[in-house]
Formats: structure tokens, C-alpha cells, sequence
């Protein structure tokens, strides 16, 4: 049997920090018994606003760190990431599974799209790569699809400011371009950074109930499931799985901003620290 | 004479990527005569969230790259490397000055205060780090300092975010811990991060006129202007000196960002892409 083709093997994770945290929240969930390993670039934290060139580099580095663990599958669990890099690491490790965020967020808005308006928010990277725009044309080439940047998120999700009249002010602001008369209104709106779901409360507030919210850490979830079922590499009837942390920077800080985006305390000391910019790219 | 006593020769500056800028405004306004190096280290920026081993690794190897293009003076224009890092490289740079904006900036509150009541606003790095507090208290121990990260403005500030009334509601929710009762009330407040010169009437609004602010830029540009003239380093009578500018990631990106920053426009075609990720440390 190949290593790839141990069950027991973990699932590898990562993010350029803390926001993957809700894609392995809904791993573990829909995926009890499998053992992780999450991997976050704390070091070279955001991605969002940073060249493909970089994350792209960035990204191998961090898969490579995971794939040294014995992984059985990476999970790309950063939409900037997916964006630039999914190709190159599928190319660069092709005996295993490389899932990335923003297929299974396409298939997600397609799927609950009726008008076939769809909005995307995300981080200057991502919309600027044009990923999600091209991802879901793919599979409805009749959509319009309209992608804005909202960095201020990141922050506000980082800092803990989810709710309120002042937070939802600043997302009314963030999301005005939505609602301007020259764009047809959007039914669907894919929340298309890992931060934006500690957000997604007062997005829907801001948005109404007649605009569904794309959370792409569910989806995704159910995108490795299905995978690891296909290839026969679920760890069915295990016992509950482990997950192990890794971090290239400050794990006191991945420790306290992670409660935001971790349903369970993550101890700093059960972060280990990592150091991946010398690998060679 | 040696290469450092050279006047010609530029003054290398620093930062973790735009904010920067404002000191090399401050000091191209101050000494125009004068060659400037300006780096952002933009593809691991920023550094306020960073641990202070990493920041002083970055910090190491922008001051490498600078000191390969012979500058003949370095100053750290980010107070989160200056409050970590000055030490590390003036040790590794002796025979050079090397100048950061915290020491310039307790000065300058330190003869600003009357009440000995001072308060600082920076990143978490900065704030954690203690560096403004101690700087304070060795030039005036009776004084009492009080420090609070703000780090949501640091998004405001590079989002353009600079005034109107919901950014001057963030502001006051950010600036409250000043202005509750358990701590006395500051007649003086360092602006402790380079990007936050960008929000200061707001600042200046919600703090009122009895609070001065204290903005590093300026004071920083001063204290290299004095630091040149002692080391008989000026470049004097000469024509206008040129800048040049390098990044570590992203030209296009910084050079949009820092119309918030800078004076003049910077093309992008006019910034050096460089790698400073391989220098040893």
C-alpha cells in the first residue's frame, strides 16, 4: 500500500493564518475520526493583498512542509491560495488529492443561484485573479457574476468585531457597491475569504433573506468527504481523530485570535512552531 | 575616507511596507539635497502582528539589502522593527547610524506633555514589545504611559478610510480606553505606527485640542537631519537628490497604496521588485 493510501494518514490544512481555522472547524465536524494537521503561514500572514507570484511560492512552501508530514490529502483551506495555486500543487504532488476552496464555493453559489446574479467578496487577490468569476462561469456561463474586494473584513474579524450598529455600518459601507442601481441585484453572495463567516450575521443583515450567503468552509468540507470516499481513503471507524497545529509565527497570538474561528480553545502550548521560507520554490 | 563618510551616498530607509512612507516624505521635505533608498518589505508585511524574533529577522535582512547599496546612514521608519529590531542593528552596523522613529517620538512626547500623562496608540507588536513606555520612562520616570494597540487602523489607513463620520465613530470606539475613568487623562498622544499620521484630524477630532499628537514622521526626519550634521554626513549644495524605491512583492499594488502615503505619485514602473527571503539570518 502506498503512504498516500493509509487512511490513517492525517489530512493536511493549510492557510496563511488563522481563517483556515473555519474550513478544519467543518472538517472535523462532518469528519470526526480523521486525523489533521493544520498548517498556518502566521510568518507571511495576509495573503489577500500579496502578488500571485508570492502565494504561490508561499503556498508550495507550506504544502511542502505538510507533505513531508505524510499527508493524505491537502486541503487549500485560503481562498487567495486556491486562487493562484491550486494548479501548481496539483501539478507538483499528483498522488494525491489537492482540494482548494473555490470550486466547491462555485458549485455552492451555482447550485443556490436562481436569478443568476451572483456577488462575490473576497480579498484584492482573489478578486483581482479572477477565480471566482471564471469558476462559476464554468459551470453557468450565463451567470453575471460581480466580485469586490473587502479587505476591512479581515480586520474586523481578527479583532473580534463581529456584530453591532457600528460593525454593521462598516458592512453596509463595504457592500454598497451591490446595491448601486448599475448592477443587476445579486441573489446569491459567496463569502469568498476564510475570515468573512465570523461576519456572515451581520453580512445577512445587511444583505436581507432574499440574498443566500455561500459559506465556503461547509462546502469544502463536503467536498474532502466526498473525495476520501471516492478514493477509499476515509478512516471509517477510527477512533475520534487528532488534530495538530502548526504555525511559522507568534503561536500566543494564532492561540488568542483562533478563538474566533475554532470552536474549540487551542492551548499555545500544542502549537508548534514551523519555519518554511527556506524551502526552496 | 571611507564609504560611509561619503555625503552622497544614500540614506536607506526602511519599512514593512507603505507607512514608511511618511517618514521619507518628512525627511525628503527636511533635507531635499539628500539620495534616499526607500524599502518596503511588502511581501511579509505587516510586521504589528508579528512576533518580535520574526520582525527582527525581517528587519535584518531589509537592513542587508540596504547596506549592499552602500547607504551611509539606516533608519527604521516602522516602529514596530524599531522598536525590536534598532538594537540588533546597530550592533551589526557600527559604523554607521542607524536611527528608528520610537526614540525620536519619546523625545518629542516627553517635551510635548505637561500633565506627564502620555498615551500611545500602535500595533500589538509595538505595544507588547513596551518600547514606547520604556523610552518614555527613561527620559521622564515621572511619567505615566498609557498603551493601546490599534490595529483596525492600520486597514483604515491603507483602505483610503481617512475621514467621514463612521471612520471618526471607529475611531472613538478604538481611541475609548483613553477616555475611561480608571486611567488618568493624557494631554499627549504618540501616533506609535506609521500608518496612522493617515487618520489624524479624525484622531485630532475625537481626541480634542487639549490632547496633543505626537507624529513620528516629522520628528524622525529631525533627528536624522541632526544625526547627519553631527557626522558631518549632510549632503550639502548639492542639486535636488533622487529616490528610489524597492519592494519585496507587489510594485502595482504599493504603488496605488501609497498615493495615502506620499506626496507624489509613484509609478509603478519605477519600483525595484527585490528578494531579501534567502539572506541568512
Amino acid at each position: 500500500m502506498s503512504a498516500s493510501g493509509d487512511v490513517q494518514l492525517p489530512i493536511g490544512v493549510f492557510d496563511s493564518g488563522v481563517g483556515g481555522l473555519t474550513v478544519l472547524n467543518a472538517i472535523r465536524q462532518r469528519l470526526p475520526n480523521e486525523n489533521l494537521i493544520y498548517l498556518g503561514d502566521t510568518a507571511r500572514v495576509p495573503y489577500g493583498t500579496k502578488s500571485a507570484l508570492s502565494v504561490t511560492r508561499y503556498a508550495e512552501q507550506a504544502a511542502k512542509a505538510l507533505i513531508e508530514r505524510n499527508v493524505k490529502m491537502l486541503v487549500i483551506a485560503c481562498n487567495t491560495a486556491s486562487a493562484v495555486a491550486i494548479e501548481p500543487l496539483q501539478y507538483l504532488y499528483p498522488d494525491i488529492p489537492v482540494i482548494g476552496v473555490i470550486g466547491p464555493g462555485a458549485d455552492a453559489s451555482c447550485d443556490a443561484t436562481q436569478s443568476q446574479h451572483i456577488g462575490v467578496i473576497a480579498t484584492e487577490g482573489t478578486v483581482n485573479n479572477q477565480a471566482y468569476q471564471n469558476a462559476i462561469l464554468e459551470r453557468l456561463p450565463s451567470a453575471s457574476v460581480v466580485a469586490h474586494p473587502c479587505s476591512l473584513f479581515v480586520a474586523l474579524a481578527e479583532e473580534g468585531w463581529h456584530n453591532g450598529d457600528l460593525v454593521k455600518q462598516i458592512v453596509e459601507a463595504c457592500l454598497e457597491p451591490f446595491r448601486h442601481v448599475d448592477h443587476p441585484m445579486i441573489d446569491t453572495l459567496v463569502l469568498g475569504c476564510t475570515h468573512f463567516p465570523a461576519l456572515k450575521g451581520v453580512i445577512g443583515e445587511v444583505m436581507g433573506d432574499a440574498v443566500s450567503l455561500v459559506d465556503s468552509a461547509e462546502i469544502t468540507a463536503r467536498a474532502v468527504a466526498d473525495r476520501l470516499q471516492i478514493d477509499g481513503l476515509l478512516n471509517i471507524g477510527a477512533v475520534k481523530g487528532e488534530v495538530q497545529f502548526l504555525v511559522t509565527d507568534g503561536p500566543t497570538r494564532f492561540a488568542r485570535v483562533a478563538q474566533h474561528f475554532f470552536s474549540d480553545p487551542i492551548p499555545a502550548s500544542e502549537i508548534q512552531l514551523v519555519d518554511i521560507q527556506h524551502f526552496a520554490h
